[in-house]
């Protein structure tokens, strides 16, 4: 069975519902998830659709949705200020970690993600992103944020998700079949659990 | 207890999940709906975004997504060509029959959806509509369809939907919090069911 193409941002809310909840879905049907961060707001620039927090009112529901679809997940909630958050170094090093060990990738994606929407921390620079990287020094971090492959890397995801018909994130492909949405992960549950 | 205000619109395939379930979800916590058609296309024109499906990887997304949400609610589902539907006869109706009961209301918008977007027909002209009001002739559904009254409940349920923060449909409202979706409900049962 082919992995579960999982889709995120870490600038995406609700891609932090799904970064926290896909790996332990995906195995309880025997599968697993191939992550790709992506930036998000050049989805939205190729749709020619402004991102949907940057229309006022939907700014505005956000705000009350998001905080309470977290606790509905049991997950904490705290918006990032500023908004949305500064995550290139986040998303750089997260392909440089992914082509070494993609478990070790993921597990930095679902501490980043944390610390963002969950606490609202900042992960702007090499000094943040330690926390969650201890095997690695300040230097070394920074020197990864840098990685000519790691940077490709980053760019050549935006192109496959919009062949994978990315609206949005979290976006999630299982067998070519689409999931846009944490508020999806219960059909794609119901999906995963169908005899094939 | 306040009913929950319940805003749909006869062109949003998304509604027409929420009007099959909303009565009965709200009646299991002792609560009551109250209903109300909007034009979706002009929420749309004052937040100054394109309606979701005219974006054409939305509604490649849309056409996956709608039977698929509508297999997991175990409703019937045809989307209905032309899309969007035109139902601009059937929403005055609504508030005429709104206006006199407002159950009969409910029955009628549930009629009509399930029509649309279950069958995929059309619910254009009086003759349509009438295989769902029996007790009214072809001739008095034109006449209800042009009452003055209905028509201007139409165009006043529109800011009071911006008032109430109407981003999209269906639009629920539980006591001064609102939830946005059809992919809503269950946090909407969530609130319904927390003591007071």
């Amino acid at each position: 069975m082919s992995p579960v193409r999982f889709y995120f941002d870490f600038t995406s809310s609700f891609s932090y519902i799904a970064i926290q909840k896909i790996d332990d879905l995906v195995a309880r049907y025997g599968r697993t998830a191939d992550w790709r961060a992506v930036s998000l707001g050049h989805v939205f620039q190729a749709q020619g659709v402004a991102p949907p927090p940057m229309v006022p009112k939907k700014f505005a529901y956000l705000e009350i949705d998001f905080p309470r679809s977290c606790a509905f997940a049991g997950l904490l909630c705290k918006m990032p200020t500023p908004f949305p958050p500064e995550v290139k170094l986040a998303r750089v090093v997260f392909w440089y970690l992914k082509a070494r060990d993609e478990q070790r990738a993921h597990a930095f994606a679902r501490d980043v993600s944390l610390a963002v929407f969950g606490y609202g921390k900042s992960v702007a620079t090499p000094a943040d992103i330690g926390a969650f990287l201890p095997e690695m020094s300040v230097t070394e971090i920074a020197a990864a944020g840098a990685d000519a492959a790691a940077k490709a890397a980053v760019l050549a995801a935006l192109p496959e998700a919009q062949a994978d018909g990315m609206i949005g994130a979290p976006f999630m492909v299982v067998d070519g079949e689409p999931f846009w949405g944490a508020d999806r992960l219960d059909q794609l549950a119901a999906r995963l659990a169908q005899p094939r």
